[in-house]
């Protein structure tokens, strides 16, 4: 049997995330059809992690097992022109029985991003988290150091999300400035909880607004609790950029 | 009377380009609507150059006349709230009445982009042109010497476009390769005949895979005839930087 790695770029904007839901579009539904067209076997596919409905994804990895023979590129060039527009393979791999690209990954690194100016723009509408109001970045920055380590991300999770243990570690967040007013907030983390990476990033805008102090962070993450922390920033503005392994 | 200067940002994918079209979706039509509900006149809308269907701009410039006492910014906030997403006014200003949005510009930058590599990308699909083929851009800057200047550019004007003398005089060509193997091409000049710009990217790029050599621009120059340059590039890939007054 082989095992297939697969490299994946999308556009969340029409896709109702990764995950497979009956009469839904998602990526997992679109790129297993296409699968079993090409190897007309029944493909069970594993993601590196299950992606929100309108997030974004520039190397979400996946895998599955296959008989078939078909050679990689011809997974590569079969697939996307099977493919819509806005679901891309950017590389196909064989890798051992051993490769999981959800339990292997030691890492993943998605970055967030706001536009920060008094207008919207057209032509990143559905890229970007559109804030009017001014950000402090010092202050974003300083909010960070109390969420990178091991901690309890409890109070980042989504409520309702099924128990499985709330500690991850963030290696590392870095929030910077670039040409045409965007802020990238990018965090590396050995794993996320759901909607972690976008509740994080609406509690660091509520202290780039100066609603709460930077060290506010430090509370949030005792009181394990998601009420005490800002909002969930809206899906658009994340990418998976990176699954380390 | 007063008159009022827009600055424009739009996402081309969705309109039938910007002039007004009987039943079609067109900028001018959407934001005359727009002025129309706002100051309960008949308004006549002026645009620096009209973009072409799928064509973007960042900062197209038009003009209107009005009798309306609207402030501003009470247009600038009235007239986003009142237009669709991909269309976004950047700014309101008055203007005097010798002020024209097309007559007085002195020049257009427009910029074109490509993605160069092997696959096509998902997130930014309705953004840039997808060359698969490797451009070599030192060829392509090297071509674009001969087009620098004043010239007759009728080899480069879409055929069957009204005659109104076909004399333009482009001052820069700047050739840029940017992470992500983006390539940018901006072209300022100080007008733009139909189709002028994507008909000298279309050239270019059969310079930069080697299709022509970059003299071969100086032919194309001389013989005044569209059926001696390249492809028309996609409208997507094109951009309105600019109007210098």
């Amino acid at each position: 049997m082989r095992r297939i790695k697969l490299i994946l770029e999308y556009d969340g904007t029409g896709f109702h995330g990764w995950q497979f839901q009956p009469g839904l579009r998602t990526v997992q539904g679109v790129l297993v059809d296409a699968l079993q067209k090409m190897t007309n076997e029944k493909i069970k596919l594993i993601a590196a992690g299950r992606t929100d409905a309108g997030v974004h994804a520039l190397a979400q990895v996946a895998h599955f097992n296959t008989a078939s023979t078909i050679p990689l590129d011809g997974f590569l060039n079969g697939l996307n022109s099977l493919l819509p527009d806005d679901l891309v393979v950017k590389d196909v791999k064989d890798v051992g029985q051993e490769f999981h690209a959800q339990r292997s990954a030691i890492g993943k690194r998605y970055l967030y991003r706001i536009l920060n100016r008094a207008l919207p723009s057209a032509i990143v509408r559905f890229r970007v988290w559109h804030i009017p109001t001014i950000l402090d970045i010092y202050k974003m920055s300083e909010g960070c150091k109390y969420l990178i380590g091991k901690h309890d991300f409890s109070s980042f999770r989504a409520s309702g999300s099924e128990i499985r243990g709330s500690v991850r570690e963030i290696f590392e967040i870095k929030i910077n400035k670039e040409k045409g007013d965007f802020i990238n907030i990018i965090i590396f983390a050995n794993g996320f909880l759901k909607q972690m990476a976008r509740n994080i990033v609406g509690t660091l805008v509520e202290i780039g607004t100066s609603k709460y102090p930077p060290k506010y962070i430090k509370e949030i993450l005792e009181a394990k609790d998601r009420e005490k922390a800002g909002p969930t920033a809206p899906p658009y503005g994340l990418y998976l950029l990176e699954v380390v392994y």
